[in-house]
């Protein structure tokens, strides 16, 4: 009955190690116009509360500021799988995003990235 | 007996967005030596997780690589607050990590960076 469990529990294990591994870490890099600079980032955060809500493949973003340059935007997003950032691309919310700021944005760097290290505090 | 527990609701609320604004969010920007790439990863790895676990104030790391050139990598770093951080600078873990790995870093750019909307899963 133990070895069942051990197998069971070896299963599960790596089932969550296979759905993490899949996991997409991307950076975004953006330049915005200064002089829209507050709408840009309100349409921002619609754009990611949205997709967070109704996306389940939508796992994560942090989007900061340079402090010396507040125009300098870089987004750290986490997609459950690429599967899931391509139909992310293709959502309604997305699209309406992309049209709204195309002539906000100056410039824009997307940086895949692999894991190195995540650490965290339980409850953060 | 309603209007106390608004007060108190408002007050407990102030307390959490005053310890959340508090926080000092970081990016560093790190190139490290190629030859000695998975020793400054494992050094890194050990500082982070010890840093985590013994101090209060260190909130969460995220450590990626560019896929298309290994050797740059992005941290992204939570601290309760400027002090938190100061104190995280002092540890006997950070400074071994420092001394270890200072022929390994071949440039460190930091950037403090304020937030403009950080959204995430429930449970991620």
């Amino acid at each position: 009955m133990k070895q069942i469990f051990f197998v069971l529990f070896l299963l599960m294990a790596s089932q969550i190690y296979a759905q993490d591994s899949n996991r997409m870490h991307r950076i975004a890099k953006i330049k915005v116009d200064a002089k829209q600079l507050d709408v840009y980032k309100s349409l921002l955060n619609e754009q990611m509360n949205t997709a967070i809500k109704v996306e389940p493949g939508v796992l994560s973003y942090t989007a900061v500021a340079d402090k010396k340059d507040a125009t300098s935007i870089i987004i750290f997003e986490v997609y459950a799988s690429v599967e899931a950032y391509q139909s992310h691309i293709l959502t309604p919310h997305f699209k309406k995003y992309k049209d709204a700021v195309k002539d906000m944005v100056l410039s824009l760097e997307l940086i895949d990235t692999d894991v190195v290290c995540l650490a965290k505090k339980e409850n953060f």
